[in-house]
């Protein structure tokens, strides 16, 4: 049971998100910039990204309900399913591109603290081509899901087991996005 | 000098928020909502909670700031100031209420982790008639400024050394708030 009385049944952070609609929308707004709006990062990156993060932040919620949403962008066929998995198992020898590598390091690090991130993994991810706003979206998706995860976690909320659910909130939020009102 | 190449002397957050406006809105609207919106918590016990997590995180930046912030909305004087550094020193001996030691108390937890908040950290916040949306709110604030904290240090940002800086700073954010256009 949540640790403060938000609908029964509602998964993962759309209860409290129900229950404190003031704070939801900027939250709301904030996902929907970082992983859907225009950017050089694909969405497939930023939502791996996500993932990883909530992986590392032990977010089970986040971390498949964000890794589904990244498969989805890449096909939503089981190939790209396993990728974003090995990703979060090991993701220096995943097959992903060495610039997504050297962002998710740059992850690792936020993950950890902000004072972790040394100039040598910046230098490491301009080596690869990241540029400045791609090493601010990083840092800032980092993050922002060590906000979600405490949000999701902090406050214990109802989180589906069968593995299906997750797959269909990733293909929601891959494809209708996170400002959409169904999730009201 | 920042990781990034956002504009010199622009102290903490206030660079990589003028570097990507888009980002910036949501994150602006949330500390508005959180620290200055209708609320049963005061605007001195919120930013009281932003600036202790801060503390933990050890963000120079958002803990002097917030703790400045804190202290305006308490008068600004000397004793108040004084009364936000002795809760970072040790919070359980603070000249605070009992309600706000126990929201403190799950802060520090959110700080670490969200699964580290535990049924009878709530059971004593609810003793000293905490309501759920206090809690709610205690786990959200102390959730986004693990956000915010890595962000500001996670790009390295330029910190002003001085003070008296702060306490301008904190001047600003408690009477003006967060959505201000002169922060742009």
């Amino acid at each position: 049971m949540a640790h403060i009385a938000i609908e029964e049944g509602i998964p993962g952070i759309l209860g409290p998100m129900k229950f404190r609609p003031e704070t939801t929308k900027p939250l709301r707004q904030l996902a929907e910039v970082l992983l859907r709006g225009d950017n050089s990062l694909t969405r497939a990156e930023r939502e791996t990204i996500a993932a990883f993060v909530s992986s590392r932040n032990d977010c089970r919620f986040c971390q498949l309900s964000h890794s589904a949403a990244a498969a989805e962008h890449l096909g939503g066929d089981e190939f790209h399913y396993s990728l974003i998995d090995s990703v979060q198992a090991d993701f220096l020898s995943a097959r992903i591109s060495p610039k997504l590598k050297a962002l998710l390091a740059i992850a690792a690090k936020v993950q950890q603290g902000g004072k972790h991130v040394t100039p040598q993994d910046i230098a490491a991810a301009r080596a690869q081509e990241a540029s400045d706003r791609e090493i601010h979206d990083t840092v800032l998706i980092a993050a922002a899901f060590c906000m979600f995860n405490r949000y999701v976690d902090g406050l214990a909320t109802w989180q589906p087991q069968d593995p299906t659910d997750y797959r269909e909130m990733g293909k929601l939020m891959a494809h209708s996005g996170y400002t959409r009102t169904e999730w009201e």
